[in-house]
């Protein structure tokens, strides 16, 4: 049975990393609220199982996955949970655990890639708060990207199987997902990407072999990816590109 | 032999999550950064593991665990690592992923409370974004706080093992989490949480019940729980109690 993807349906934002490890598995799955409502899928089909009262485990917030019965919510809780099955990870308890890690980082670095925009509040619009964005993305285009960088290319050069994954000797969700942090970061802040990424040349060619997998890059160049856009995480305003 | 947690040595901050799994679960751990550098502990040996460049698997911050040769960083990995040995979740696959879908939600919720008095950049002071943290909590008190408690409320009471537990019949570590979450929300703003909690009942007796825990109720007593102060993530400015 197809996995069912609950997500907004005009973004990418965090459904965009299980959807990446969807599509280069190859596993196949119902991106539901981009369906018609004509076919019960839909934005409101989205809203009526996030609100739906005989849920057990609840979501939160999308992205959440359903898996016949089971609903997960989560960005990296549904990254470590379809990684076996999508042979998405390595097989070692210790591999999963570190893999984790790596996913959290990059949660945490989308976080403060989204804060720049809306330092002050989410539910203010960006023109609400220009200054404070500004003082912000100072701060991360300076110091947080770059050392988040660093890392990424630190425990690539590290990585005992060599520098072509970041976990192991195979492809994982973290290798799709620095992809996806990378791509971000290129369209949101063109300038000061390509200035911390000129120090990390490893990550640049792990981006470049993951863009170029078959199924990614057909993927890529098909309806389903969404484009990037000023309503999702990653927004390009020049004047943050610091 | 011990387990090793690194975190700042003046808070509780993320790594108290840790802390209380492995008290709750009387587990033999070193709480390296407080310890003393005469025995080759403090800042500096935390500092000199976070930094060490031999690590294959080094932490981007702190908190960080060490087992033996295992380094493991990021809260929700940390926990999730741990709880099996220290049986604080249940063992089957789905509710060990369900525990982590709590635990991130918490995380998320510690990341919102942090930001209302730094929502303009983590390396400047309070003092330099008063305004705009009086706007940042404002919607943290009357729109996210009220949210969150209800999920948790909501999963509680929809438990089918019973609303004693988060997770099926027995106490896990997100049980622990949730109970550090309600400490930190009373200490930084009682007036808000006072009034969100008592839409949440089922939540306050989670609270209480988790801090009579003899081993919970004997750390708490202990030195080795540090006070709530204004370096930490949860912080009281009575004026953004709102």
């Amino acid at each position: 049975m197809a996995y069912e993807l609950h997500y907004w349906p005009s973004i990418q934002g965090r459904g965009e990393f299980v959807r990446l490890a969807l599509e280069a598995a190859g596993a196949p799955y119902v991106d539901v609220a981009r369906g018609a409502e004509s076919a019960g899928r839909g934005l409101k089909a989205m809203l009526h199982d996030l609100n739906d009262p005989a849920l057990v485990h609840p979501p939160f917030a999308p992205p959440f996955l359903k898996d016949g019965n089971l609903v997960v919510g989560q960005t990296a809780a549904i990254l470590h949970y379809l990684a076996p099955t999508l042979k998405l990870v390595a097989r070692s308890e210790q591999s999963r655990v570190w893999t984790q890690q790596i996913q959290l980082t990059i949660a945490d670095m989308v976080s403060e890639a989204h804060d720049t925009h809306h330092p002050v509040g989410h539910d203010l619009y960006y023109e609400d708060q220009k200054p404070e964005s500004l003082r912000r993305a100072s701060e991360f285009c300076r110091t947080r990207m770059p050392k988040y960088l660093q890392w990424f290319e630190r425990i690539l050069v590290n990585n005992p199987a060599g520098p072509r994954h970041l976990v192991a000797g195979k492809l994982s969700y973290a290798d799709l997902s620095l992809f996806q942090l990378i791509e971000g970061l290129r369209y949101a802040f063109p300038k000061a990407a390509e200035k911390a990424l000129a120090r990390a040349p490893t990550v640049l060619q792990l981006h470049a072999r993951v863009g170029a997998l078959p199924k990614v890059a057909a993927y890529l160049r098909s309806e389903r990816r969404l484009p990037f856009n000023e309503q999702g995480i990653f927004r390009r305003y020049p004047e943050l590109d610091l």
